[in-house]
């Protein structure tokens, strides 16, 4: 391809104004200068509407999701890292080898170049770390105050292995719940930094891509019946949502969960529940209840996985109620996220 | 699945709320009576955060489009059917059939439910009628004066099929140059629309599915060199992007381009040149000389084409220049779209 004449693009003091949206030469500068420059890889240097990649045999996962997280960066991440770690885990979470990945983004009017720069800079790492390539993407911008800095949707797709039936709607009395660490960090690292509560260096989100510790898992327990990310609505909310496709019941233990002490402490004194905050680094796994020791055993021995435990168990229960069993003996419903207690959280 | 407890969406009177992108009890209503209403399908009720798609064997083309239109709703079209189709017309320019489309929704507070179902109505018709399936999706919602209403990005994955070789990095000297029909529709419409101009009623945006037309084209003529649609930024820009990407120049003939009379008479009236107005159902084919008659015909064969015309020809120059020769004779460079002629138009 020919080379433009010299960019006008200044990744130090310019700021995004609407030109680098209308389609013209400021958007093909600032998508040869910036985004092929850090994400460089084949089917970007395609140069076309589209990426054109090789898919092995099988089923494919598809899967979407829009970060509108606020602030951009934070304490353990930024929205970048965020939008490639939450699209791969939601592929990992069918047990997909995730491939390829597509990034659209929506920017402000005034958004500085050197923050769209960092986070761009912050998704190739991301991408590189979890061997997984961003192959095209699109750039839209909009006036002041009719967007927020920037919104990143990645969508990405995967591949499912022989064999594997891993669905929110498998889960079954008897079966094992384990997750693969604390809850609550992403939740309360965000909070902590955007009401700027002093004890930012104490908590960090877990944002992480969690497709390795996936195929390590489904390498030992094939029959994993469900895995799911209890990012939005946290832990509660995503035993609800099992709980319902599934047509069951299940009960878990709070001695159990495994909690940071800062976390317990950021909650405590906001009045906020962990079980409801968001995780971006987390997932719950439902097994057959022969096979939760080994799980347990393989997801301990992964590095994003140290801190794992067998947390409760499914139940039967017509009206697929999730409840707690306290420290102090006692039961409490652990019911659907109702209200909002954290917007933008992802 | 267990039916939830009866919804308290108002899709008539109602507005998005922060709760509504929580992960909780009103965005699952929201999923389950809106959205997996109007677009059901097997893969959305498998009810997981991702989908699980068959893809035959072969190239995968992934195309992604954020969708920030404004207004939402325009003649000939609102933001659902534009998101739907343009993501399906980036995969047809690469010649591959669209299987698959998912699409994430960044809703701003106080959206009307009534708009929101409207557009999504939108979408499942225009996937309907282009045969195409919305698999997998997400919803966030940012605080009033943080977005503007909806944006909507859709992503799809098509199946390319053997022997199809289309790249806008193909064309050739001596190629000809085609268009499906007249150009600015679209922006006009847009625009119009817009600024309340009181001609909404003569011009009615192009948006349209390419596939099918795509498809026609490339069994009449497989040896297609390019395909591409002029959207933002228009004619003019994209024959400069696929000049620069072929290394080659380009000369094309005012009095072969199709225009309707309104659109030049409202470009006229704006100082606007349509050759940078955005298209919604253009394509521009570039073929080697010998198939251009063949391929015509069959573009004039095709409902979305019956206005194709031959516009120009691919010729050597390394400075990779797009020229137009006038109805008067003379001839004047088309730059790239410099500024911002038409904020928000996609």
């Amino acid at each position: 391809m020919k080379p433009m004449a010299p960019s006008s693009i200044d990744l130090t003091t310019g700021r995004i104004d609407l030109t680098h949206g209308a389609g013209g030469r400021s958007m093909a500068e600032l998508i040869t200068d910036l985004f092929q420059r850090a994400l460089a890889n084949e089917w970007l240097a395609q140069g076309n509407d589209q990426a054109l990649v090789a898919v092995p045999p099988g089923r494919l996962a598809i899967s979407t999701d829009s970060h509108v997280v606020s602030p951009l960066f934070f304490p353990g991440g930024d929205i970048g890292r965020l939008a490639v770690n939450g699209t791969i885990n939601d592929l990992a979470m069918s047990g997909a080898r995730p491939l390829y990945l597509a990034a659209a983004f929506i920017l402000e009017e005034g958004l500085p170049l050197a923050d769209l720069a960092r986070i761009v800079e912050g998704m190739a790492s991301a991408a590189r770390a979890a061997r997984v390539a961003i192959v095209t993407g699109d750039t839209k911008v909009v006036e002041r105050g009719k967007g927020d800095g920037v919104f990143i949707t990645t969508t990405g797709i995967g591949v499912v292995p022989e064999g594997i039936a891993i669905s929110g709607d498998c889960a079954q009395p008897g079966d094992q719940i384990l997750i693969n660490g604390p809850v609550g960090d992403h939740g309360v690292a965000i909070l902590a930094q955007r009401e700027h509560l002093g004890f930012e260096s104490e908590v960090c989100s877990d944002s992480a891509a969690l497709h390795d510790l996936v195929a390590a898992m489904i390498a030992a327990v094939p029959q994993i019946h469900c895995l799911r990310d209890p990012t939005r609505g946290g832990l509660a909310t995503t035993l609800n949502e099992l709980a319902r496709q599934s047509g069951v019941g299940m009960r878990v233990f709070e001695e159990a969960i495994p909690l940071r002490p800062a976390v317990a402490a950021a909650c405590e004194l906001l009045g906020l529940d962990p079980y409801y905050l968001a995780n971006e680094g987390k997932l719950v796994a439902i097994c057959p209840p022969d096979a939760a020791e080994t799980l347990l055993a393989v997801m301990r021995a992964h590095p994003l996985g140290t801190e794992s435990a067998i947390i409760g168990e499914v139940i039967a229960d017509p009206q697929c109620f999730v409840s707690l069993r306290t420290r102090l003996g006692g039961e409490r419903l652990l019911d659907w996220l109702a209200g909002e207690p954290l917007p933008r959280i992802c």
